[in-house]
């Protein structure tokens, strides 16, 4: 059990009126309990309420449970689980929710009177979530530094003429290797036009002499995520490709310089994008700056132009601005993670931007 | 799009007085507009009603969205989308909802007064797909033809001293050079006792002489799954083994006997699990007999004790027993899957179920 958490998440419902609500997301009640239960369509709720009553509720197919520190409500298949809930809640209060539970469980509490009204309470749960404690920047950091190392490690077979699903294969061996429990997204390495197509997907293109290769990998670690990534040239880089390049490496250092607490995410994704505009390939860079990451890879607060939300110390979030000339088939990006420290932020990449060309070793 | 399937759905809704419904499960919206859109955490919704003004309100990031022969919405991240779609529906009539629409939008719509009352209208949908059409049980039949022969090729590696992940690992490209697209849900290749353990997640253990092997596997062949399990010993059997390996397979053969129309579910897991019982193994055969199959591995409608629904021609499900004896070591398990006919089923599962002892080329 995570009692700081605990107190920071009850303090902020004191803060907003939500006497009780339930909590589904596996991921937050893993944040709040130490104990990951992955209920799939079955029912799990972290009923948690101002006065401490707090309770779990879990199937019987989930034996974990029993380590939650909390009193357990168990439940079997034939159960109906969502009225034992409605037996111990406050009728006649507000209830929040997760903003994840699915509708066949919410119309059954509302069908059984489970509080006086209900709202969207994830808010809550996610302005705790991303500022990340001592013990998570830890975590995020180890992360990325396993993600540099295998990113060190992948760069050097892209040469090698392998399949992009080759290299993915290849990916998830260096990753069992580097002590990662899995990668935490499919990971992309993209040869040439699939690089510069960002809905490519990895399929059995090689790489060809002269092309750039998008190489947007990640891992899990200990419960928690990296994502990183590079763009390197097969054999030679063209001055073209270079010019590219040497823009999308100034948007994210531009980006980086902006995350810092008191700007706001939008300001990151400005920065970036600003300078990406300037030199004229606004229309190129397709996507929002970033997102932020945890335990998830894309976890709740995104770096782009509508998110007006001030960044705050412990804050973790890729800054990946990218160009993409799908006709010249030329595609960049360059991403790292920050973590906002009091009056800048870490970048957890140590992996270094300079450009780099692979020897082309393939026929 | 799929007409018949769409009247299929429609009578129902007016038979049971939901004059307007959304559908956000990817699968069903497949099932009707023959166009898969997976939207992550985004919002994607079929609007369906009676008088036929439906619609499709999806994200302009899901361009496929564009095939689908409906009037559609597209909105922006930046976009509230639930607010379109509380923009067209009929605000004084109820609103079916869909089992797994996120309480983010539930709520949000519920704020926008988007229905005179919110219903959950997934059973309409449910008991539709639980019947397989034509086309669908011939998509059927042919992914579990593609089973039966992937069955044939792993088992003649289980011998040979391969690790669990190993097998895995063998098995994804067994399916893709079977033509499928990829494993249905994560294949169980559990030796001795990971195979008496229902909960055994595969890992590096490597079979020894005189183990069964649990090989639990399934693929999707366009669009359709398929699911079977065989047992198989390696090396020689011991009489304990061949005992408990027919009791299984009667029950199964049981359990496939009473898979016909006008049963009731439960009688099909009666039937497999009274004689378990009767043989005095009852407490060893700790699940559910099945489960509904077909887009999906597991869909709508189990095989168990609590559902009394008559069985109608066209469902397609699997029977599977098993005892799992883990004191000693010894886990069998045997599965089929079926389709029902008008006067019983058929069984899309053609490997032999006779004991089958591999040989040992491991040291």
């Amino acid at each position: 059990m995570k009692a700081q958490r605990f107190e920071r998440i009850i303090a902020s419902m004191k803060e907003q009126n939500i006497p009780q609500m339930i909590i589904a997301d596996p991921y937050s009640i893993y944040y709040l309990t130490g104990t990951m239960i992955q209920p799939g369509e079955r029912l799990l709720a972290l009923y948690l309420n101002v006065n401490g009553n707090h309770k779990l509720v879990v199937n019987e197919l989930f034996p974990q449970g029993a380590n939650v520190d909390l009193p357990k409500v168990w439940y079997k298949d034939t159960d109906d689980g969502v009225a034992l809930i409605a037996d111990f809640v406050e009728k006649d209060k507000p209830m929040g929710i997760d903003k994840i539970w699915p509708a066949k469980f919410l119309l059954r509490l509302m069908e059984l009177g489970g509080g006086s009204k209900f709202v969207n309470a994830s808010p809550i749960v996610d302005y705790v979530r991303i500022v990340k404690d001592e013990e998570e920047q830890e975590l995020m950091r180890k992360a990325s530094l396993a993600n540099d190392a295998v990113m060190e490690e992948i760069i050097t077979y892209v040469g090698k003429g392998l399949t992009e699903n080759e290299l993915a294969a290849k990916l998830s061996e260096i990753y069992k290797a580097k002590g990662c429990d899995t990668v935490s997204f499919t990971p992309i390495t993209a040869y040439g036009k699939g690089g510069a197509d960002p809905h490519h997907e990895t399929d059995d293109t090689k790489g060809k002499y002269g092309e750039g290769v998008v190489i947007d990998i990640g891992g899990l670690k200990d419960g928690y995520a990296s994502d990183m990534t590079r763009t390197v040239f097969l054999g030679e880089v063209s001055e073209r490709q270079r010019e590219i390049y040497n823009i999308v490496l100034e948007a994210n250092l531009r980006g980086i310089a902006a995350a810092k607490p008191g700007n706001r995410m939008c300001d990151v994704d400005n920065a970036a994008r600003d300078y990406i505009t300037e030199m004229g390939y606004g229309q190129y860079f397709t996507h929002r700056t970033g997102h932020s990451i945890g335990m998830e890879c894309h976890e709740f607060g995104d770096v782009s132009a509508v998110n007006e939300d001030i960044i705050r110390p412990g804050q973790c979030f890729s800054v990946e601005p990218g160009i993409y000339l799908q006709e010249e088939g030329i595609g960049v990006r360059i991403e790292d993670l920050v973590l906002i420290t009091e009056d800048g932020c870490e970048v957890l990449n140590k992996f270094t931007k300079e450009l780099i060309v692979v020897p082309f070793e393939a026929e």
